[in-house]
């Protein structure tokens, strides 16, 4: 058969633009790779590739880069070295660097390294939160207010987590009312942000919508909704695009596709930023981001972590 | 961490059902995996495991199903055993098999071993055109012409896929007036369903829109459109669900994911049929598939092929 050129698939390397009138102009991509990613890796990365990890992503020109976890090393030993990594940080004026405080004496080690924004995280379900915390669902938010409070008496935003708002490993099928009503306790308590997260990757878009409604009916406005979404089952962009129809305008994703939820066992888990670039640009969603510059990041990145990126635009980029 | 029950992830094997108001119930599913997939592939499957995969996606609940291509074995190798393949299959009443037949020589060979639907391929570019086919656009719809009037003089009907309807690898960007105007012209010929071809994967939902929209504007009813989406990008689900959007209930896949467009150079290719019954399903449209028996079936192929299937929900439901 005939012989392809070189730049074959993606001459420009980015979708040609066509702009929808009915979704938003203007999205925001939170990333999560340094902290959910690295989190969930098998391979434990030593602290100045997770420095040049996080630089490189700001290069590629990632404004928002979830940065670490203040968690107890017990429980993450991938992220122990959180206090050095935030004082030995470089920290650029336009680049925002929240990590996630899991208590009270996280946040207290955040702030010893003068971090100025903050997430905490929950579960929408009960069996979960025992599984995943030691405690109960209303453990969980009893541990998270104290801290969302201290913050926000300090002017620091939180953004909260909601995790298995779509299914959970124990319980199965998740009741939209459930993840609404975990959502509206963290903002009672100051969220700022409410993060929805498919920790398991098994929703579709219908499901998108009515969780985000649920989520709604309980008070909270679309602009304050994120969404955190896994890719396992290979949803994760038909369910941004229902995202996008709803009105959310901020999406987490992992440079690459790094990471996943250890609890689901899966090889893919976080959406691939760049597969989630793809789109957006497609759409005419200016994302500010150099997409050939954080490609060879996750390739670099891959390497250090023994195993190829899952992200589909990174392999097609890449070949 | 906590342990994970065996069934994480999807206790029943499916998705909830989130159905929406705004989207078609029936859709059809046009199984694309023995044709499109093996031919794209680089191994070369023997006769009786084509003729198992055939039955086994059958017996999975899959109606319609391509089953070859009587195109030369100069040109693809792969499925230089169409006559002896269709001649031995089973074929079972409530399953469709067309065939693809490039030409009337092709058209005489499916004859002879009482093919019963035919589908022709066309080129929304001239450059590609004549790197596949060695002849122009013009050139190769007068190839399929005489091809559709046969058949359709003998009350066959004839299904038209139109390729690089999004992208080209040589020409690049391809503007939505190209497919909407070889589309016109196979419906002209006779041609009873239009499937357009994303081939490179490069295609996102407002793009899909386009594409369609300038379609119809060329004359042809949105339930003659069926959409042949890659995944080379990740963009393949995100494009079914704008293709619901716009009233499309025919899509093509590949079981397994298996295949794609060697143009692309893509490890992944073809649209995943497990993955778009993931989403069919989450959304309330059944699709009639044992998605367990069908993920079992794509492993089996995949052992045979020597790699693994590439659809997200072969590996999750495979852990």
């Amino acid at each position: 058969m005939a012989n392809v050129p070189a730049d074959a698939g993606s001459p420009a390397g980015l979708p040609a633009m066509h702009p929808r009138d009915d979704l938003p102009r203007d999205v925001r991509i939170y990333e999560v790779g340094p902290r959910d990613g690295l989190q969930a890796e098998r391979a434990i990365i030593p602290l100045d590739v997770k420095l040049s990890f996080i630089d490189r992503l700001a290069d590629a020109g990632l404004r928002t880069i979830e940065a670490t976890s203040f968690v107890s090393p017990r429980w993450v030993p991938q992220l122990a070295d959180a206090d050095q990594l935030f004082a030995e940080l470089k920290r650029r004026p336009d680049v925002r660097y929240p990590v996630l405080v899991p208590n009270v004496r996280g946040l207290e080690r955040a702030l010893a390294v003068s971090a100025t924004e903050f997430a905490v995280f929950v579960s929408a379900t009960e069996r979960f939160a025992q599984e995943n915390l030691g405690t109960t669902r209303e453990g969980a938010l009893e541990m998270a207010a104290p801290v969302v409070r201290r913050a926000i008496a300090g002017g620091i935003p939180v953004r909260g987590y909601v995790s298995m708002c779509f299914g959970d490993p124990w319980e199965g099928r998740v009741d939209p009312s459930q993840p609404a009503a975990v959502a509206a306790r963290l903002v009672e308590f100051g969220c700022s942000t409410i993060s929805l997260g498919d920790t398991i990757g098994v929703a579709t878009p219908g499901h998108v919508r009515a969780v985000i409604d649920a989520v709604e009916a309980a008070g909270i406005a679309r602009p304050q909704i994120a969404l955190h979404l896994h890719d396992t089952y290979g949803q994760a962009l038909a369910n941004v695009l229902a995202g996008l129809e709803e009105g959310i305008v901020e999406f987490d994703s992992s440079a690459g596709g790094v990471g996943g939820c250890p609890y689901a066992r899966s090889a893919t888990g976080n959406l691939a930023t760049e597969d989630l670039i793809w789109l957006l640009e497609g759409l005419g969603m200016p994302t500010g981001v150099d997409l050939g510059q954080l490609v060879l990041t996750s390739r670099w990145l891959a390497e250090k972590l023994g195993r190829p990126a899952p992200s589909r635009v990174v392999a097609a980029l890449s070949r």
